[in-house]
């Protein structure tokens, strides 16, 4: 994990992830464990986050870039810096949640990923993360051709 | 879980909780479970929304208004409708985190609840919630006065 | 979830689940998440849980009895009242599980399920779980006549 | 973990344990998260595992051997190789449950801890789980004294 010296230093998340499915190139099917609901009868807002983490990484593996790979390989790490979710209507047991995924921005060491969670052609929940890049030992290093590639160089949704 | 008819409704989130542990009024302590743990060794990212959680509830009981009786007794409910968590030193197995609160303004049929999580004083990540204020019908309702009367009445922190 | 009156009315569980593989009828595959490893480097003890229990949901959907159908539409659900699992060789990160499935008896109102779990055709962990067989007001009842035909109507293993 | 070459080399669990509260030595406190409960109303029954491993942790703390230092300083770890628990009564949200738990038995590079768990003197459910005791390099080893004096040298429960 990155140790950061100065709060100014950071990247700061853009929770305004565009709601039009069309813009987000890749897609994910996960169906809810039962586990993963609580007693209001939904599935409780913390379980999101590991859908979140399983669609990067199937994502990552479709690139051609499986995590594990990247990891051991490369010597290259893309811990979660930031994470913010943003639950519009609930997830229940048994559905199929389409979790569509985009590469909002890659800039210096870091980078955001933006998610959609569908259920029918439904937006149930939005969501973003952005991650670090560093290497093995935590610090800060460039992302790989390959990652820079996947997305636009900054967020074109910021001011 | 309430319905939004238009995005345009949407309370945003305030993502720059203060950074300063005096502005914040309750704590709550909680210890590393091992099964929170992820094989980076440190706490997984999504460990941490269940603690935001445990001391929301702490901090609802501690404040003579304990969520089960708000539930069953006057009939509200407050579900997260957006989570934001900044990570920026990692959480390891058996840490004992000084989770502190603040009620970050109460505006509408919504509050926001800031959070720092702290290990001998220094900060390890902080985080935001908002909470919809409905019946348990799932409709949007004044918030009661007790808990206007928690918070700002509206972010102080907002331009 | 039923009450049990005297202690020695509970159907006692099998621990020695066979292993032979070909004696399991019913696959699944299940993914590892990085959520779901620990700080040991590989997947916690805790998460076999709802591996266990996605493949439960997997078995009675391909058997034509959907979880939520079996609930809502005959009223009666399967609560887990033992679980138990034996943890031979560790699981990974992105591993894929093939969970197999087999039901060990049915009898009374109650019945238990064997599991295997295998990765490249080693067994890395056995487990069976017993289930009540309940209305939904808790009230124990008589199996329907589609599940006391998937198993044998008591342990064939047992003495 | 240890691998395991000969499957008549295991050390088979006891799923009889003691519903006698007396006869368990250490009492440790945990409040049910919100978190924990599913679509039931109910605590998640893989929520159960974490609440053993906090109190083993806890146990361990007390007696003087806290987990970090046996495994950063004695090279010595305690995987657990098998778990059961036995679902009698539901726990809910909010509920304080006093976990109850003794040494059932330490024989040769194993050992087997009980558990209870209460909610205002009613047991909810008992629990067993088995760990071998390895070096960090996985291979089994002797317990050490203070670990063997906790417990009985063999199961007093077993025929």
């Amino acid at each position: 994990m990155p140790q950061r010296a100065r709060e100014e230093d950071l990247v700061r998340i853009t929770t305004d992830a565009a709601m039009d499915v069309a813009t987000y190139g890749f897609a994910h099917d996960i169906r809810v464990r039962f586990a993963e609901t609580d007693a209001m009868g939904i599935v409780h807002h913390g379980s999101y986050v590991p859908y979140l983490e399983e669609t990067r990484v199937a994502f990552l593996r479709e690139s051609g870039h499986p995590y594990v790979q990247v990891r051991d390989h490369d010597g290259i790490e893309f811990p979660v810096v930031e994470v913010f979710v943003r639950y519009l209507r609930p997830l229940r047991f048994d559905d199929v949640v389409t979790l569509r995924l985009r590469v909002a921005w890659v800039q210096g060491a870091a980078f955001q990923i933006d998610y959609l969670l569908c259920v029918d052609d439904t937006v149930r929940a939005s969501a973003s993360t952005v991650h670090a890049v560093v290497r093995v030992d935590g610090r800060p290093t460039r992302p790989p051709a390959w990652l820079t590639s996947l997305g636009p160089p900054r967020n074109p949704l910021s001011p």
